[in-house]
């Protein structure tokens, strides 16, 4: 075998995962298309487009060799975590977050940004007027305001929701998990009275949204009802699936996760970096209204109740392209990343 | 609601998921001990020293600001991906990594190298004499190396097991998830015949590796008998497990995984690297047994056999430490990192 052959078959053997921007439109489509060949072929209905209002944009100090980098969060619908992302406009609109920093990195798991100084009381930056910290029921258990998701009547019943077919759901963390306007969300039902179940009532289901990589979470205390917003993260590794209903996700990444990912890891404990030389500095953040149209990210998600994004789904998790042998027979739903792009023209 | 609290919060959530070194070993048992908690508290006679013969020490150019940067990688041990793994030793006895590189980096997917002028029939370096490049069946359907693997009569019998009591078993791809000397596995019960099956006769397991963060594959072609064993890859995002059973693993990263997750991304198609000057290279790769004493990796792993490895899979399934509400009731195999540590004593 020649490294000639073991080189092109890397490239061969990658393409089965190449990234959506590089098929070209014109290629033929392939025998058993795979999930990208699919996403290149959806039509322009099958995707959605991003609204400026959704989109924060946060600009990091450059890179070593003086690159812009730009990483812009999609905030999660309401009612999904609606206080944090009503505080989050907030702090955003205030430029609270100039100047401020990414103060920790842990491998496989999170990148973590916010007042580099909040433990010191005496040069802590104080929030702006009107954001709500979220510590006015430290008894009340957890779970309200992270809860405050969605209850539906028979979820799988509206076009909101696409519920990948029961022989597909190799998710092992929830019965239904599924996408809500092309977010990951688990859902359980919620408990029936005896008489609405004799009653053949549909179950009412509670949903959340869950930790994929990418996410955008709100960093707290030991109550999920706390942390204001203002100290947020992102996942950089395994989905934790475990702080799932435990964190209140806010976002999502969906355009520069690579500046957050590839950013050295801290030293220190659970990776906060240990000299103030290490922390990336944040520019600036704004909600994309606030910049030149020029300067607004333009991006499209594929929208989840689609029959492109259905095909996807099926295609992740039963890859038939030419790479592959022994098809998974499933996927779990963060193995099914929503494709999201530029839009270019 | 003060940033002082917000960080002291902060870095009490973060605690749950507390590195273990950070443990301190006098500290009192908590109450509801975390999966980091019984990791601290197990005893030496749980610990396995890995081997110097199957590390593999992976020396890399220094970074920019001139330290050094060791990755070590510990062979998955016979019979599994055997073919490979003979490769492997043979190239690293030969220094045929050497002056290779790190050619490729795609966010949340993999970190590969290898050599950079594999495409340049007349460039590329030869691989020594005795490396089987397992190019010879391309006729015979593939599986045949990959599924070169441990059958067990009834392997969850077996003391080399940990098989998850179905109850915590939230791994939605494999019914039978387990782990096999600490290794995160799959298996299936073979086909019986009816005989077989009316006689009682136990059903015989196959079990393959699967890809979790920091798993280290064999780059191939389309057929999965194919690839050296020369070009590696690691897993730097979500699990892929889709290319279980599609793709040989040969090891993991046990040290120094940082310094290939966060390089930089590459901006090719598939995160190839597109100049030379963007890899890094790598200055050397040996066996531990070919380091002086002083030089080699002192590590060790938790026997999943042992109680508290067991012990520590039930707390990350079921998180009740402080900062949970609501337990997952379960994890994926790759949501169980199996822990190592190096040995400081």
């Amino acid at each position: 075998m020649t490294a000639n052959r073991l080189r092109s078959a890397a490239l061969r053997t990658a393409a089965a995962l190449l990234p959506l921007t590089l098929l070209a439109a014109a290629d033929p489509p392939p025998a058993n298309p795979g999930p990208n060949d699919i996403v290149a072929a959806a039509p322009p209905s099958a995707w959605v487009r991003i609204a400026p209002e959704d989109l924060l944009v946060m600009e990091l100090s450059p890179d070593a060799k003086g690159r812009a980098r730009r990483v812009v969060i999609q905030l999660i619908p309401a009612p999904i975590s609606e206080p944090w992302v009503k505080n989050i406009r907030k702090l955003a609109a205030a430029h609270w977050w100039d100047g401020t920093a990414i103060v920790r990195v842990q491998d496989n798991y999170v990148v973590q940004w916010g007042d580099p100084d909040g433990e010191d009381a005496a040069k802590a930056k104080p929030l702006p007027e009107g954001v709500r910290a979220f510590l006015e029921q430290p008894g009340d258990g957890g779970a309200r305001y992270v809860s405050n998701l969605p209850k539906y009547g028979n979820i799988f019943d509206k076009r909101d929701f696409f519920g990948p077919p029961p022989e597909l759901n190799q998710d092992g963390y929830v019965i239904r998990p599924h996408f809500y306007k092309s977010w990951p969300m688990g859902s359980e039902p919620l408990p029936r009275t005896r008489k609405a179940a004799v009653a053949g009532v549909s179950p009412v289901y509670e949903a959340w949204p869950v930790h994929c990589y990418g996410m955008v979470g709100v960093g707290r205390n030991l109550s999920p009802d706390m942390g204001s917003g203002s100290e947020l993260y992102t996942v950089i590794g395994h989905a934790p699936r475990h702080l799932d209903r435990n964190i209140a996700l806010v976002g999502r990444v969906v355009e520069g996760i690579e500046h957050m990912s590839s950013l050295p890891r801290g030293t220190g404990a659970l990776g906060f970096y240990e000299t103030p030389e290490e922390r990336t500095v944040i520019r600036s953040v704004r909600i994309a209204t606030e910049l030149r149209e020029a300067e607004r990210p333009r991006l499209e998600y594929l929208d989840s109740t689609s029959e492109s994004f259905v095909a996807y789904a099926r295609a992740r998790a039963n890859r038939k392209d030419a790479f592959f042998n022994i098809p998974a027979g499933g996927a779990d739903i963060c193995n099914i990343p929503v494709p999201i792009r530029k839009i270019t023209q």
